[in-house]
């Protein structure tokens, strides 16, 4: 006997796909207008399901499950990139809503209710979590003043032309016992294990470093070889060393990238005078990230006392990593077994709302496959019946801790 | 006593640098109006002297040594880069004159005269080696009506405007026996080892390769590294695998260049779909850029094999490398020593005059030092001794070639 209507979650999520519908995609970009109209009809679709629904002051769309002292919050975000995806964000809130739904359906839940919420501009029109950094209180009014868009527009006058709530609905630690969020996995990997639930062990944290080297122009036909400071080669030898060496110091699911590179002047003639290039890390563990940063600072050091050309290196951003709830990824896993999905546990290499909402409150992520692995693009698609198994596993996984935590 | 008068060499040198002058440099590219005036300049100072002098059709100067049957041409250019150095090319050229003006002051040469040519636009405004090439008929007339200037200017409509001589001058394997240049060295050898003479033993040979690699892009965070298409390490393997062993399989005087490099589409978090490298591999001998290029043939062929990403390499310049006269280099080598000069021997890793001229007639060229190694830009410079030495040692050179070939 399923928990969910798995028709009528499609249907949403297709109704929902609409509203800036692009091709076989969607590019709904927090603000635009065509966000704002799937704002306004993801409030209703709440409000005709039972929820108490509103659009607070920042745009969360929050539906409030009815007479109950104690709920999860499931959720996402129903922002896009430009010409994204139908699914990214989308699927996690409908799958909220859905599960809502039918609990109320049901006549209400357990003791533990379902509140749906879904987050403003995860992707970063403004800023990346601006909603649920709202939503948690991990936005200062001074943060909140100082926002703009990529293109120059304040925040404030955004939320002003909106002109959604006059507060902001924050998290209720009396209330809000756990996050859920369903999300399409954005990579290739349930669907080359063959699996169709996965189980996210944690979000990786990032290091990403500008490593900049700088030596000397020089015509590459009348200077020696011996007699160079060759910035491009000095930066070669340091990319060689963390490609041939990374592999053995890094972790199972420790991924990095050079990502760019660039000499200049960057003449066929000339030898490289500045060599740069942008290398990432990513890991669910801090200590890993610290072990492999301190290679890299050791491998620069090397080639600095080389003498010849300076290297030095720059972190761009630091994100730590975010622990998923293993006792609630244990309840998925059960639930996910229970209809003969056996799940792969994975950490998630992309940032999600549930990155913040873990910080303050006992947080899992559930996968669906992506296929081909792709997102971030109209291509974008996941099966319906991989879509329809995902919000399933999810509300039995909402009765198991109702069952502890109700 | 000394065969050239020094003092006027100089001060030849510094009255043509006020032609274009560019602070301590000279900015005077082939055809510009400070060009054209340094061209009547030059043909005004060969008539002083007198050489039959004229400025040819397409604009090289030649001083043509009076009542002789056989010459050795002895030259260089005088446009520059933009922003160039005082003396690239007009040093040679220069020598060139001072020598033929001390040879007829003495009452003419000993059976062999100096016939001294400014060839055009050798630093290729319009193309390289422009008159050296037309000189010696290494241009035909089909190749002469489609050149035009990185601006699109027709070189027809060039010399039509400038009006110089109505034919141009060719070289006559009856009279010229030999060809000499002197030039400075424009790399830092000669003054790293304390050497005042050069003489360069060939002329490098360039192939230039533009490597490209494609594989696929796609997202760094969530694609694990066994399932990555990665054309940038790909690239920056072969890279490697160049660095590592090039060095013991190269000539002692091979260079190479990894002069430019590029991801694409360059983001941090961005698996690079595209990566594009260019290398250039310089030496004297045809046989070894042929080893070095198969070498990376293979290496490229080892990377594609691997199946993830395409390899493949284009090339983008193949420049015969253009042997000197040994008997030539052994006569300059002997009248170094005489002036207490040890010469070193030495490839030229640019291109120059003699490098068309020496696929028509033996040919011999002299370096003296460059200050820090430095060219093509207005810092460039040699000290006066040097000058005067490099100039009196190619005097010396004449007249032991004219004891053999007078």
């Amino acid at each position: 006997m399923p928990r969910i209507n798995a028709a009528r979650l499609i249907a949403d999520l297709r109704s929902l796909a609409r509203f800036g519908q692009a091709g076989t995609g969607v590019d709904r970009t927090a603000f635009s207008p065509q966000d704002k109209e799937a704002r306004h009809w993801l409030r209703g679709r709440m409000a005709e399901a039972g929820l108490e629904a509103q659009i607070d002051r920042i745009g969360n769309v929050i539906g409030r499950f009815p007479d109950v002292r104690r709920a999860v919050v499931i959720g996402s975000h129903t922002d896009t990139v430009p010409k994204g995806g139908w699914l990214d964000g989308a699927y996690g809130v409908i799958c909220g809503l859905e599960i809502a739904r039918s609990l109320l359906e049901r006549g209400g839940g357990p003791g533990l209710g379902v509140d749906v919420a879904s987050f403003q501009d995860e992707e970063g029109t403004f800023l990346p979590f601006l909603g649920s950094r709202s939503f948690c209180r991990d936005l200062s009014d001074t943060e909140l003043a100082a926002i703009k868009s990529k293109d120059g527009v304040p925040l404030a006058a955004a939320l002003d032309a909106a002109a959604y709530g006059s507060t902001p609905v924050r998290h209720d630690p009396a209330r809000h016992t756990a996050y859920l969020e369903a999300h399409i996995e954005q990579g290739p990997r349930l669907e080359a294990e063959r699996r169709r639930i996965g189980i996210v062990s944690g979000i990786v944290g990032i290091r990403r470093l500008r490593i900049v080297a700088k030596g000397q122009a020089d015509h590459a036909g009348t200077t020696p070889m011996a007699m160079r400071k060759d910035a491009g080669a000095a930066l070669l030898r340091l990319a060689a060393r963390i490609m041939t060496e990374f592999p053995a110091k890094a972790g199972v699911e420790t991924v990095w990238n050079i990502g760019r590179i660039e000499f200049r002047p960057g003449a066929a003639n000339v030898v490289p005078a500045e060599a740069e290039m942008m290398l990432e890390i990513r890991d669910t563990a801090v200590a890993k990230l610290d072990e492999l940063e301190a290679c890299v600072a050791g491998w620069i050091a090397d080639g600095a006392r080389e003498g010849l050309v300076s290297i030095a290196s720059e972190p761009i951003a630091r994100i730590t990593p975010t622990a998923m709830s293993p006792e609630i990824g244990g309840l998925i896993a059960a639930a996910a077994r229970e209809h003969h999905a056996e799940p792969l546990a994975m950490p998630s290499g992309a940032g999600h709302d549930a990155m913040v909402l873990g910080r303050f409150m006992p947080a899992a992520m559930l996968f669906v496959p992506s296929i081909g692995g792709r997102s971030h693009d109209v291509v974008e698609d996941t099966s319906e019946a991989d879509l329809a198994l995902g919000c399933e596993v999810l509300a039995a996984t909402v009765e198991k801790l109702a069952a502890l935590r109700g």
